[in-house]
């Protein structure tokens, strides 16, 4: 998409370590609004019309799933990071590792909230690893729902998250992928 | 907001320890489509022409920023809680105590997303003790911003978080207010 390609170019920082930040309008502070194209994006790739929940996880893929999910007129669920002791019984779960803070945590998502009636499209705004897509897609497994897709704002393309998820057969749609990022500024894999 | 007291009644749960649960269309599933009627709500309470930015906290607040932010045209931002190696320095910092999880965590944002030529409404689905909402506050008054006033979902009328803030001269705005739930269910003040 290349409206989102030339934001990244305009704002995005390389950080030590291959770290992208894009906090500027996705992930910290945030243009509503563009999330607005980039959820019109997603609907070109994906039959919104089947789906029965967008699905994302806790904490900065939700202003994106709340954005597609108001847009398409579908709830929308997001999968929290276990802590709370505001969560009772009835959960999915799913071990995640992070490698942005080095050690997993439990996912978890109430039954109540994704059944085996449900036709899921995940959404998130970042995918490096894919390790969170990865929980993600186990807890839509668990439930028995049917995982339309997964779409993706940005896949760093130099890591293996995205590529892995295509090998085992996702219908993964990332909105840019990095190919590489230094110096030189972006490199975005053409699709 | 008759329609949102009308969803606690229908909806509702109430925990053991005075913990009311809304996770069926509020903080966990979400109904954003309802979202769109409270962000309605709080425009009528508010100027928001007037507002720069819509700030929240993560993880429960982003959602109905976004809906906010989305339907008004105004960025957002959201508050994280320290723990990412992502974010360098220039932070705003706030120490929250969380009566959920019985500890402090650290309220950080960016300098560059609020300045003091900012105008913001800080907006929240829920409060109970308002330490959460004390910890924007300070955010906001580090950066120099104008706070405009503070939107608020949910309040839990019979703990202190939302009449000290009113006592302390805020402008507190809370489109349900629950006085009483227990077994006979909700009671909510009159506004």
């Amino acid at each position: 998409m290349e409206a989102l390609e030339q934001r990244i170019c305009q704002e995005g920082r390389i950080l030590p370590g291959h770290i992208i930040k894009v906090d500027g309008f996705l992930n910290h502070q945030i243009d509503t609004q563009f999330l607005g194209e980039l959820a019109d994006e997603f609907a070109k790739l994906f039959d919104v019309s089947r789906v029965t929940k967008v699905l994302t996880a806790e904490a900065s893929g939700i202003a994106l799933a709340a954005i597609c999910s108001f847009k398409w007129g579908i709830p929308m669920v997001f999968a929290k990071k276990a802590k709370s002791d505001n969560i009772e019984g009835g959960l999915y779960k799913s071990e995640v590792f992070s490698y942005t803070y080095k050690k997993s945590y439990t996912m978890i998502c109430a039954k109540d909230w994704i059944t085996a009636n449900d036709k899921v499209l995940i959404v998130d705004d970042f995918m490096a690893n894919g390790q969170a897509m990865r929980g993600l897609i186990d807890i839509v497994k668990e439930s028995g729902a049917e995982l339309v897709g997964i779409g993706c704002a940005i896949e760093k393309g130099f890591q293996d998250g995205g590529d892995g998820l295509r090998k085992d057969g996702y219908d993964l749609k990332s909105l840019a992928i990095i190919d590489e990022a230094d110096e030189n500024g972006f490199v975005f894999r053409k699709q």
